[in-house]
């Protein structure tokens, strides 16, 4: 069976997705867990071109790794100059990296147009700069830019280029859809030429401008290529790089291809999120194998299949990849949904009781109003637990009152948050007592969270633990501009376990404060407050 | 040439996807903006299963359409009973839609695991129901529920129930990769398998749960699929449907096949904007093709290349799908971006001089407070006018008060907004005058925006026409919890143009209040508060 080597460009390639800043603390940090995955190659970044990516070589090589190589990407040497002259490879050495990608022109009217060079120059470009940096120890690595671009346009031409990176002692020839724009039986067609005209092992580096840098992928694999490059969560520029997130769980499940150590493949979702986590971004729940929504059941004719056969409405077993089946609440699935959640949860509610009957309405009234509960479990269970006779809240608000102000004497728009002042009044009921406190905070949840947490805290103690983990905001109706409703939704955490509340309202404290409250209602309802 | 058929499920299956939650008059509104593109089956729902469904029927024949034939979707008969008993098919009648979509099953395993009726039965149930609806004068396609799963399970019971429904008179043959998981490779072996078996035209109708819908409909398309179902953005349960603003331009563009009046298809990004509107979601800025980040470009080295060739970076022309390409402002590109950007709009910064350098400093220091300028170009652009030498704003703030108050006395939760006060006060300098006002709102950046509005009004009246069009929160940092800076991007409009401004610190209300105010002098700026 044919050995695929896995390579992964997310802090290089993958950093260049908009919106995406990565410090080289979380460079290192998600090095580190692409290397526990099993990642044969990773690449840190272009040295020489940002200061960041040196630092990040320098660490990563005295932090080391256990499976993968670390790789330096940076480009052929520049027209008409001596390669020991050049400032782009003096930077791939001085990064001390073992293996280099080094990134060359294979399409002929890139050549000519942007890199407005000879062709013939831009071939001793190509084979001078690996043969430097073999010179110097290095493994080399040639990312054919454009290589299918240029294989439709001059065909000869292109495969000139990988001969002579081949001849040169590039080890892997790594063709490029640099545009994005090829379809997967273009990409079969082209890596199986190469294949047959070069002895070199071939890769692949696509990206998802026409929605196929997956297929392109595996096309490429189905036609010969043992490399394929690509970024966790398909993070790159313009639409993306091929998503490795979605190639290796097909490679290993649906090829059948061996291409990571046992069992790491579970750890598949959990590295989606990391990342994310660290790029700061919100994951993606629609991503497929990995995503919140990738085994969401919403229809009622899905959720009675799966229960008669697991396997109705799943093309894999989600564990395989660390994900899980989750059933969705919504206007399409009605009361047997809301009692067998009930049930889940532990609380009583007769299937035909008039609770559930009222429990539907309210859901119905509370997402007319802008509530969501499909991505707020923790507020809908809230909802069930609240609608079951007999149900005694571990605390009760009475009322609340923020104040915000700023003044400032000098700048034109000041950043000096320190003079902002926000304070927070709060009156709550905690086993039977009236508490009345205030608490000054950095923003005006804050000095809520603040003065809420003052007033529960001598009573509930282990609420400590809980703390914000992210907070989103929607409006929902444009028309009325700053006036509009607007729906929070709360992410926390314990440090264990994660939940989502929700709340809304036209104003924003009022929408931010309803689901904090219910995130710590949440917790002490399931924790016992003992915990 | 093949005449290749658009259907669009958008308002059906689309509807599937978490957070979605269309009204009859969104179905509506995006049914006719589907006929206007030029789709030619618009698939609006199951009738009986829901009554806005119903509802959405009634109202959409008595509209019509100009292109598209309206369909409506529902399941064959029950098990053991007549079709004319059946109350899904009567609904489907009594939807008054000249075509049927009839959904059955194909796959063995699914028909005695799921289903629970014998193979014999369900071909009945198949024939009979098509058979009814024929006989009442209705057009009628099978929807091959589990088809590839069915054929790689049981290939002769698969293509037997195809040939029962063609020679019941089904128009079309739908093979649905219903739980999504097939490969390309899969799926061109099998339909090619079905276009030889059987004499009546082949669909197609994809899921992404392997992110490979749109590859498996061209590649079914190849293979002889004459039908492709999808919807727009891809919307769908658990991963989405096949994106049909992706496969409709590489139909169009790549594989040269004239699926749409000409012309239409520069509406395609249009379209898309128009649906994730509707349907209440923020565009995904990373679709392909139609993306605000389709065609961005960042790395200094894309931007350089695009100016010497215009394809050097770029699959397709982006008008030719209605989008455009865009220069992003980040770290990666530096000093010759800004004296770009401040040319792009008029203003004067000299390359050397010492205001640029001060600009990026400035730039830098927002960015690590959590600014961030790629998604708010008015930000940056006020940022630039701001540096240069003797800018004058059209206002000038002062300082500000909001208080924000809750009085409740009876109920738990509640949800009742007018016990909620919200009331800010505001002092601006505008045209050398100090006003101060105040102001109470629906919330407390509502109130704000009222306050600073009725300051600036008496200047400039036709600040009227701007308006909040999107507003969106995200927090940067998770450990401190409610006390996180937070970023807040805010979408404004007059009616013609967007704009995009920026806010961030610990301080939701004051992130909030500096895009607010960026948003307005921006306008002002660009208007000379004259328009």
């Amino acid at each position: 069976m044919t050995e695929i080597q896995l390579y992964d460009t997310t802090l290089r390639d993958g950093a260049q997705r908009e919106g995406i800043s990565f410090s080289v603390a979380d460079k290192l940090h998600i090095a580190q867990r692409l290397d526990d995955f099993g990642m044969h190659f990773i690449e840190g970044g272009w040295p020489g071109a940002n200061p960041k990516d040196n630092e990040f070589f320098q660490q990563a090589l005295k932090m080391g790794f256990k499976n993968a190589s670390l790789v330096a990407f940076g480009s052929t040497r520049k027209a008409g100059i001596a390669a020991e002259d050049d400032v782009t490879l003096k930077a791939l050495l001085e990064s001390g990296a073992p293996v280099v990608t080094l990134v060359g022109k294979s399409s002929a009217p890139q050549v000519e147009k942007v890199l407005a060079t000879t062709l013939e120059e831009n071939i001793r470009m190509v084979t001078d700069s690996i043969e430097f940096l073999k010179a110097h120890g290095r493994r080399v690595f040639l990312d054919a830019e454009h290589f299918f671009d240029g294989y439709k346009a001059d065909q000869a031409y292109a495969l000139a280029v990988l001969k002579a990176a081949a001849a040169a002692g590039a080890e892997c020839l790594v063709l490029c859809d640099t545009n994005g724009g090829a379809l997967p039986g273009e990409i079969a067609e082209a890596v199986s030429a190469v294949v047959s005209a070069v002895n070199v092992p071939v890769g692949i580096h696509a990206h998802n401008d026409a929605e196929l840098a997956v297929a392109n992928s595996l096309a490429a694999v189905k036609a010969g290529a043992v490399q394929v490059q690509g970024t966790i969560n398909g993070y790159g520029e313009r639409c993306g790089n091929a998503n490795l997130c979605s190639i290796i769980p097909a490679l290993k499940l649906k090829f059948g291809l061996d291409v990571l150590p046992d069992n790491n493949l579970s750890d598949l979702t959990e590295l989606s999120h990391f990342v994310s986590e660290v790029a700061n971004l919100a994951p993606d729940p629609f991503l497929p194998y990995v995503g919140h929504s990738a085994f969401s059941h919403k229809a009622g004719l899905h959720v009675s299949g799966l229960a008669r056969w697991e396997f109705a409405y799943q093309h894999i077993d989600p564990a395989a990849v660390g994900n899980k089946p989750r059933t969705l609440v919504s206007e399409l699935s009605g009361k047997t949904n809301i009692v067998q959640r009930a049930t889940e949860i532990g609380v009583e509610l007769p299937a035909r009781g008039k609770e559930v009957k009222a429990l539907l309405q309210r859901v119905k009234d509370l997402e007319s109003l802008g509530f969501q509960y499909e991505n707020a479990e923790a507020s809908f269970d809230l909802l069930v637990h609240r609608a079951a006779t007999g149900y005694q809240p571990p605390f009760e608000l009475i009322d609340f009152m923020v104040v915000i102000e700023k003044r400032r004497r000098a700048p034109m728009v000041s950043l000096a948050h320190e003079e902002m002042m926000s304070e927070a009044i709060v009156k709550v009921r905690v086993n039977g007592e009236v508490m009345h406190t205030a608490a000054e905070g950095n923003g005006p949840v804050n000095a809520l969270d603040l003065a809420l947490r003052k007033a529960l805290l001598p009573s509930y103690p282990t609420l400590a633990r809980v703390n914000l983990k992210d907070f989103k905001v929607r409006i929902l109706e444009e028309s009325t501009g700053t006036g509009s409703i607007v729906r929070v939704l709360i992410e926390s955490t314990d440090g264990n376990e994660e939940w989502h509340t929700v709340g809304a309202s036209s104003n924003l404290i009022e929408a931010s404060w309803l689901a904090l409250v219910d995130s710590l209602e949440y917790w002490l309802l399931k924790n016992g407050g003992q915990v």
